[in-house]
Order: C-alpha cells, then sequence, then structure tokens
C-alpha cells in the first residue's frame, strides 16, 4: 500500500465527507465489535474515530468489515 | 494492489455489470455477516452496497468471502 | 499481487485443469463454510464457482483456505 | 509495506506520541484479546507494549484492530 | 509476493525437505482445522497435502498457521 | 514482504536476540493457540519454535499475535 491515499478513489472521498460533515457512522471491525462515532482523520494504515466523550479511537484499515450511517 | 481496476478481470467485470444491471446480490464477509443489497460502485478498496431503504454500506474488499445472485 | 495469473505454478494449473475437466470440488472458506460446486473460472482476485442450479459464486481468494475433490 | 516509518502519517505520529508521553493504552488484537500498558517502541511490523511489571509484549501490527487511551 | 520461491529461506527448504522425505506432518489452519498428511508440493501460494488416500488438498498459504512433524 | 529481514529493526533484533539467548516466549496465534518454547530460527515468512522435546514448530508470520516472555 502506497503511503499516500488517492483523494479520487470514492472510498477515500467518502470518509473525506465523513470528517468534513462531522455525521455519525457505525464501523463494523473483524472482531466483530461495533464502533459509533465521528471520524476525525483517516491515513493509508487506520481511521480514527471519536465518540460521545470525544474519545478518539485508532482503527487499522486491516480490521474494518463495513461502514454505514448511523441509524437514527 | 494497484489504485487502478483491472476491468479486463472476470471478478472485476462482474461486479460493473452488477452495478448496471442493479440486481441484488448476497456478499458474505469474515465476521459471518451476510448483507443483501445492490451494488453501486466499486474502487480497488471497497464494494458499496445499497440496501433496501437506499442507505449506502462501504464493505471493505479484505472482508469480503464470496457474492451471490440474491436467492428468490 | 500480479494483475496475471502466472499459469506454470501448480496452484494455478490445478484450477486450470478442474475448469476444464468440470470436476466437484469443496472449497472450505475462513468462515468455516465450506462450497460444493464446478470451478467456472478463476483470476487473480476471485474464484468462482457454479453450484447444482448453476449459480455462480464468486470466492475471494482472500478467503480461501483449502480446495479438494468431493467425497464421493 | 516498506521498512521506514512515514513519521508524517497521523497514525504513526500518534503512537510515537505515546512512546514520549507515556499514556496507558488499550490494544484490542483480532483474537479479542485487550491488552493494557505503555507503547514502548513501533517498527513497520510491531507496536512494543510494557504491562503494569514492565514485562514486555510485542504486538505484530497484522494483529491490529484499535487503540485508544486507557479509560480512568 | 514474488511468484518464484526463495529457496535460500528455512521455511521454504524445510518444506522441501518434507517433500522429499515424505514425512507426515500435521498442519493447523486459521479456520481452527488440524489437517494431517504428506507434502507433495509448494507455491508462491499454495501447499498440497495428501492425506491416508492420496487425496491431494490445496492449502493457501494465507491460511496457514503452523505445522510440525506428526505425533506418532 | 521483502526476503531478506531487517536486521536493523527493533522486532527483527528481538527476535534474533531470543534466538540467541535461547529464552523461553509465549506465542498467541490468530487461532488462539498459545505456544511455549524457544524460538529456533526466523525469516521473511516464518518462526520456528522448539517446545519441550525439541520437536520444532514452523509458525507462519501472518498468524502470529503477539510474543512475549515466558511467565515464571
Amino acid at each position: 500500500m502506497s503511503t499516500e491515499l488517492e483523494t479520487s478513489l470514492p472510498s477515500v472521498r467518502q470518509v473525506q465527507t465523513l470528517i468534513k460533515d462531522g455525521n455519525e457512522v457505525e464501523l463494523k471491525l473483524v472482531t466483530g465489535d461495533l464502533l459509533t462515532g465521528k471520524v476525525r482523520w483517516q491515513d493509508p494504515f487506520c481511521i480514527c474515530l471519536l465518540d460521545h466523550y470525544d474519545q478518539p479511537t485508532v482503527i487499522w484499515r486491516s480490521a474494518l468489515v463495513y461502514m454505514k450511517p448511523k441509524q437514527l
């Protein structure tokens, strides 16, 4: 994997939009955990999620399964 | 993995056809989850699925196990 | 992984032979699923299996565990 | 993966800050294990965690799921 | 991964010796399965195991956990 | 992954020290197995562990989760 994110790719852009708009997401991980929060940043290895108390969780991309808008 | 999809490959073309035709698929994931929906887009890292309410789920390729036509 | 299959490798040739001969195989996946069918095609990312109703299942290579001749 | 860490990436810098500051973290692993400790070093393949008895645990990056500040 | 095996590496040579000597091994897989048999061939993607009935099982390297001499 | 180990990396050097000193380690694997023994050799794909009967177990790096000194 390159150490630069291809901002032209839909998957990269979608995460950038989420960071800008601050909408909440649900992230399913390989362990079966389902995390909820706002995406703060992404880089080629990780995605950072902020929970309701603004605590950051750094998630490795290799552990990501899916991401979707938080169900209201 | 290159950041361009090789559209000559059967697996890439098959997903492109699904996007164009809008047929529903079942996607099995490494967590054992089975998601159902229509494929909206693909890029080298992810596949995006739309559920019955048109809510998008972005799925990482590393988490994909198999894909088949939805059983009627 | 290159986007061309090295047809000189035993593992690639063995799958090619299965496609040509149409013999049934059992495929074990990382989820523990055991699929049965005939191999229709392979590319660098996926293998496609046809079940008894000729329904195709596209399986990602990253999810493959083992393949063996179907037990009679 | 290159054998040099890109210190300009947020995920790499965040771990460097943790090493310098000595704050405790929780590390979730693909096995479901949750390890607690201080990060001692990182390299492109592993992260080393020190537990309360200063015993080192070398963790492979491929097994990392998420990292967050230890809950007080 | 290159499409040629580095025969100078201990892990590659050890498997080559097993093929030549025909000793039985136990192979643990990511699914938790423990397979027993003789190694017939290896290539950069797979290892082929023969069971007691000389039936071949092609195992993907990504699914390998450990290999040891069969306990007598 | 290159087919040469970067001996300047802490994770590689730490394993080299373990080989030289012959101290026992605990190795956690993706299957949840916890193996105990002395490290005999490493290469870019595998690590070899010797148990109390000097039986070798070849472990694939992709299956490694963590390594720590054996608890006395």
